[in-house]
């Protein structure tokens, strides 16, 4: 069988990942990196090519992992890309997902393409896990924790704060509350109870640190409403003890069957690296799309649509024999 | 929308948890229950009906979910009810299962009927768990662990010894077999590595208990590669502590992205009550069978090969909207 053509467009954290994922799946092949910026050349030594070259690509790809960022990439590349291109991409702006759904959908159904979005642990496998739990045991209550992992949004907002120089956030779930959910006694959370936020802060010179310290602490949003701990460090110590990208999770369900008897069912992961944890599920999700297309499948799609087995090299007689 | 009409048949353990689990969904309704027995009443006051009158029923269910065993019941089973209906099983015999699918696909496809086979917690959910984390993760080891829970054939196996009166077996996961796994170490683990036999057991008045003990201990395939506990009790005591069903267990995989890059995933269940969960699982995707076969789909399938959104009463506006 001929491998699945994949393409990536963007070379970030992202696309660094997805070149790493398919050089694991032995049925896929990478044929083009595209980039806004020249001169490029990849970890693996692949010349990247300039996106306004990307429709030349169009008959050479059969899949195209959209590796920009939610808030600005996507949503003006995936729509442009899905009129030549099937393709998979991590949209994870929660709230926007219904909007931009109906417009990719839309306009693959008018080029013939397919396209899944929202793909990669959360929104991907944790979305796959609250739903598969919940029609499972429709009498329950279902919880997602985060991390231990940086999030990048509220390192965003420490480094906006007058006086701070540089700066990371950890998101740490609580314990207690995850022994509460595990335990099933179903309990009504804060956000204060389930996660506590870790702040690494290097100051400016002769900046008033505690002046910080009140300010990112009161932000509202992002830190007023949780128990919120910062330590002032060094920038080499930034660098030196700060600079991996860990992340992790827990979906958990506990639902009961009758009054006294009840079921927890749990999903956790933990990641050393969540950009190539992130681009190994876009990349085997590209070949359930290559395949899914193949068959003559239209329209955009999300996890909850896709049968797993596609998502596996192996054919349904292995899958059955090995693997059920 | 007409609710999906289900039927069930058996009415043991299994067949009882389905009768409470479609009675939390509120799209489905339960037809009918059919028995080999006369004269059954159900828990919820549903007179049963006698299995050979189940023909009349064709045209009045949309999924049937057989609730019998896999030693016996189902080979036999399932391949008679597809003529006539769409149907759901937990088939569980690992071997035998090529073979069950094949001849339920071909008979099945010559009905114009739907199956689903081996559904359940292991084999299902955690096939789910296997395949998906495999295919996201290529570069890696998967593990699954049962328990602690009772294994109705190390039950019966010590049922068997002589001077055994009853008796009653627990497979417990060994925790720092657990915690090995966990951490990413990848071990080869012996079966004795991973699970520790837990065994409780009524002797008969003046049987010799050193014997039994040691007949278990060394009794091939069931206990003597394992490290087997034997605790004699008291028929009163195996009552009162052993007449619940709980169960669990753990699928995890770890897989390295890059050398210094590894990722651990697991999906891990705590049930109070066996039967009660995997019937819970069984009737979701009798959901699934329903909408499928309503589109026309014919044959047999498994849980690799159902897209999870149909196991779900919502639409897939709403499943994008509160759980992707």
């Amino acid at each position: 069988m001929d491998k699945i053509k994949v393409g990536i467009l963007g070379y970030g954290n992202l696309g660094r990942g997805v070149e790493l994922a398919v050089g694991q799946q032995n049925d896929m092949e990478l044929v083009a990196v595209f980039t806004r910026r020249d001169n490029v050349v990849t970890d693996k030594g692949l010349k990247c090519i300039n996106v306004n070259k990307i429709e030349e690509y169009k008959d050479k790809i059969d899949v195209l992992i959209l590796c920009g960022g939610s808030a600005t990439d996507l949503p003006v590349q995936g729509v442009q890309m899905i009129k030549h291109f099937n393709t998979v991409d991590s949209f994870d702006t929660h709230a926007r997902i219904p909007e931009y759904f109906a417009e990719m959908d839309k306009t693959a159904k008018e080029s013939g393409k397919l396209g899944i979005i929202s793909v990669g642990w959360d929104p991907g496998l944790f979305s796959i896990a609250r739903m598969l739990f919940g029609a499972i045991l429709p009498q329950g209550n279902d919880y997602t924790f985060w991390g231990k992992g940086v999030s990048q949004g509220h390192s965003d907002a420490i480094r906006r704060v007058k006086g701070v120089k540089a700066g990371i956030q950890y998101t740490i779930p609580k314990e207690q509350a995850l022994q509460m959910v595990r335990n099933a006694e179903n309990p009504n959370l804060t956000a204060r109870e389930k996660h506590l936020r870790e702040c690494y802060v290097v100051a400016q010179d002769g900046a008033d640190k505690a002046q910080i310290e009140s300010e990112i602490k009161n932000m509202p949003n992002y830190f007023a409403d949780y128990d919120t701990v910062v330590h002032f460090i060094s920038e080499e110590e930034l660098k030196r003890d700060h600079g991996k990208m860990p992340h992790g999770g827990f979906v958990i369900r506990s639902g009961e069957t009758t009054d006294c008897h009840k079921h927890v069912l749990e999903l956790s992961i933990k990641l050393d690296s969540n950009p190539e944890f992130t681009s190994s599920v876009l990349t085997a999700y590209a070949r359930a799309i290559a395949k899914l297309a193949k068959e003559g499948k239209t329209g955009a799609v999300t996890v909850f649509d896709v049968p797993i087995s596609y998502l596996s090299s192996k054919s349904g007689e292995e899958l059955r024999k090995n693997l059920l």
